[in-house]
């Protein structure tokens, strides 16, 4: 009885588009997620992607479900997003250089509400609405994956800024004369404390470190940023200076936020910070660096309490509860 | 017949509390104020600034006036403050080193609603709700005149953060091997490029500048950064050293909080901003070295519209009026 409760209660369709793969579910107003399913992405070009996500959808939809159909869709994507008119501004992982006005096109072919946002900023809504947000009205979710990113919560409600593309915390210089970003700056973040900067710095130190264990594994296409860690844990001195010099950068950046914004909690998700090595570090770094008022004021830097796998879902479902007024 | 509506508008009472001065006024709700005065400070103990502040009050109120009695008191202030409860929790500049529920004291006194926030959070509500923080709802009160404060608004709202505290930009970190700053952080940018920082680098530097224009002012006592940027415009060369690093600093700085915030706006109060000098440098600077989106997502970075030496006073009106429900 209690199961079959359960089963009947409304879904929205959450669809969280990667730089790799398409991951579309079903999702419950409390976070359940009774069906998904992975779907592969077309990279090729613009029209492949967006058509990409069509089939998802529309594969996904056909699969039989005896149970409400879905009241609306909510899209999180990587990339710039105009979430007020549901368009698709701007992509560097995925091949959009040109706006495409996807809820419409969306909406138009399956005939339900669509809402689309930053990936970024519908994880940070799934952690105020189903993680450890819920808890506080006034957060910073840190994800430090491939890249590194922010969404700031305050006064619980995210903040989007003028063109939605508040959180750009990758991109926090933190040393003026730094070296060259890709992104056109200097001394960013993200090369030096990223999952993506932390392997591109072990294979550049890989000749001076000639008997460290990561070579192997770098050769092998096996490293990741967690047994850089692991490495250093373990005396290995090429994971030692790569890890250290990541958590020194992350921290210093991470105190200047804190002092900035205020906030009562860091909420930490992505690969690099999953094993829980960095997110300990970082707290003793803060703890020994930081004004003990500051230091104080926040109540704790800690992992994201949602399954890794399917944060940016329940971010997407989010998207979509709220464009029918439920959330 | 219009003077006369004009005069009978309600008034709630400001109170503008600085380091060296209390200003008191009445205010109408658009911002318009009939009637202040100043009133001197004894900052001689915690007991004597609590006194200081209430005898203002008092001798105010004994001024005649016919028109509508205040509604309520807003209290602006320097350092911590707990807006909820309406306690002055601690000030540097002040000798308040336990904290006192002024709010709740007045109340007693003065028989009226009383709500206090720090200094700067005020003068950001006043840009919100009467200056150029009126046309757009996600902007950044950037105030440098002693030191450098910010006030956050997002969604229309100011970020307050978990303890009130947030907008602390001046101890952003802009080097973390760089000098002490008093704050017991390295590399603060408050030392640089606030009003305090540029005479006291001047100063330090004058022994290397012997000639400089700068030294006989200093000597004089009648030295500002106004007269610095002055100097640097006429090739003065201490004051090119010292005005230039406070541009490049607080430059650099700007930039990672634009990247971070995306405001659409940022509006300039106090001293070092008053002559314009370093607002043009400030655009120049981020135009040059901000990434494009960045900077054309922001309209401007523009000198606060409201009276320098009122945009206190108008803060305190408004947490008065916002304390009767009337903002």
């Amino acid at each position: 009885m209690e199961s079959n409760m359960h089963t009947e209660k409304p879904v929205v369709l959450g669809v969280d588009v990667g730089a790799t793969k398409i991951l579309v579910g079903y999702v419950e107003s409390d976070g359940i997620v009774p069906l998904s399913r992975r779907y592969a992405i077309d990279r090729s070009s613009r029209v492949s992607t967006i058509a990409s996500i069509e089939t998802a959808i529309t594969d996904f939809l056909e699969i039989p479900w005896s149970m409400y159909p879905p009241l609306a869709i909510g899209v999180g994507l990587p990339g710039l997003i105009d979430a007020t008119t549901g368009t698709w501004a701007q992509a560097t992982n995925l091949p959009i250089t040109s706006p495409v006005n996807l809820a419409a096109q969306l909406k138009e072919n399956f005939k339900l509400p669509v809402a689309l946002d930053n990936d970024v900023h519908a994880a940070t809504l799934a952690e105020l609405h189903l993680g450890a947000g819920r808890k506080t009205r006034d957060f910073i979710y840190l994800n430090v994956g491939t890249g590194i990113s922010t969404g700031i919560v305050f006064n619980g409600q995210l903040v989007r800024g003028a063109n939605n593309c508040a959180g750009e915390f990758g991109h926090t210089s933190v040393d003026m004369n730094g070296v060259a970003c890709e992104c056109g700056g200097h001394g960013c973040l993200e090369p030096i404390a990223s999952g993506g900067g932390i392997l591109a710095q072990v294979r550049a130190l890989l000749p001076e470190y000639p008997t460290s264990c990561l070579g192997k594994l770098f050769k092998l296409d096996q490293l990741t940023a967690s047994l850089v860690f692991y490495a250093a844990n373990n005396g290995d001195l090429l994971g030692i200076e790569v890890s250290e010099r990541a958590v020194r950068t992350l921290g210093f950046a991470l105190i200047n936020l804190i002092i900035l914004l205020n906030p009562s909690l860091i909420i930490c998700g992505g690969g690099v910070m999953a094993d829980g090595w960095m997110i300990r570090q970082l707290d003793n770094y803060i703890a020994a660096h930081a004004l003990p008022f500051v230091y104080h004021s926040l109540q704790g830097i800690v992992l994201s309490e949602l399954k890794a796998d399917q944060v940016g879902l329940l971010g997407a479902s989010i998207l979509a509860w709220k464009s029918i007024g439920k959330t």
